[in-house]
């Protein structure tokens, strides 16, 4: 797959359990981003759990980069998007208006391809307030005010989830005719029965809208038609 | 908070793992979901490590119901949704032609409030042939075809979270009259250099957009408006 998310940065600042470090690399291979940088982690994340969690993952970890500064690890990005669970408190020094991760990627949709780092803090406190107001942005997902604080690795795969738009992987719709065929034999057998039915054509065009709604495989379509068809070859010869 | 997520049910079907039944449990407390239902679990729902990673909301897992088939966990629902992270492969029994979990969402909110379970796999084999076939309709995540099988607890947390729609917890955005103040303010600067300046007015047009495009909260606009206030009093006293 070629690699339309090589824009991001993701950066786990001071993490502390090898099996989040792990965890977030296979959720950024399950979305498609490959670049992981480290600041401070408080943990091996070439360590037998990162490596054990992050499944088919594990050349993320081996090709992370290990940084000493939060300034270091985002070297070269234009835009530094911090995350945060946790929104405005009065003792807070620093203020958290973040917008949503479903306004993160509108606007950054919007804007031409720029090196973007995403940074996640640390599990047991988040981001420190001196990271939060280095960051050009804050965004949050919206959550339970009664409990809003995600685990680490599950906040990095929604972020990942919504900015990544992958497509659906495709199937082969039914085609036109393939569905003619399968409203035309579900026709003859309410033909069949139209004297008892109070609306044959009603039933007709629910059939149609069922199918039209349905988003019907070929292949779906196909075995289905095989069915009504086999139905109706040994109804006529009665 | 008013749960309006009762109509959802979420069944694990066979967990392996603790440390997964605990997380999901937190994922739904932390997108607002909380009737939880098990199938033949292969660990200790209330078990130390289940209990340790749900953290806060351990109250989902006391109250799970552990059922013996899928049959009993799904009672009571009118609409039985799979997840899969597997699509189509020529050896499958079953077809599976799975929607998106965004087009699963339009689909629930156009239909009146029926009871959905959404199910979950067992982690290393996912949904097995039988319960996909007994499931209404399938969703999965759209996500990287050279690694599309998430962890359990993260398909979940984002599934959840896609169908939860909160609300962003609102802050108060600048009123108009003190994003006026913030534009004068920042326009006697601009006058104050008219003359040195290219195009004054689309200076000062640039400033009003940059205030509209960045939702100011009212505190952000507040204390810019300090600063900008007490340098044209400063400037002005010279």
């Amino acid at each position: 797959m070629p690699n339309p998310y090589q824009r991001f940065r993701v950066v786990l600042v001071e993490p502390q359990y090898e099996i989040n470090v792990g965890a977030v690399a296979r959720a950024m291979k399950n979305f498609g981003f490959s670049e992981l940088f480290l600041v401070n982690p408080k943990c091996d994340h070439l360590g037998i759990e990162a490596i054990k969690h992050s499944k088919h993952a594990s050349e993320i970890l081996e090709n992370a980069s290990v940084c000493s500064s939060l300034a270091q690890a985002t070297k070269g990005c234009d835009l530094v998007v911090g995350t945060t669970g946790v929104l405005y408190r009065h003792w807070h020094k620093t203020f958290r208006f973040p917008i949503s991760i479903k306004q993160l990627k509108s606007k950054i949709k919007q804007s031409k391809k720029r090196k973007i780092a995403l940074l996640f803090g640390n599990e047991g406190t988040g981001l420190s307030e001196e990271h939060i107001s280095s960051c050009d942005l804050l965004a949050t997902i919206p959550s339970n005010p009664a409990y809003p604080v995600l685990n680490l690795s599950h906040a990095a795969a929604i972020v990942l989830y919504e900015l990544s738009d992958l497509p659906l992987q495709s199937f082969l719709p039914a085609q036109k005719g393939s569905k003619e065929q399968l409203l035309g034999a579900f026709f003859s057998l309410v033909d069949r029965y139209a004297r008892q039915l109070r609306n044959p054509n009603k039933t007709k065009v629910a059939f149609r809208r069922l199918v039209g709604k349905s988003m019907l495989a070929e292949k779906e379509c196909a075995t289905l038609l095989g069915v009504l068809r086999r139905a109706l070859r040994e109804l006529e010869s009665k």
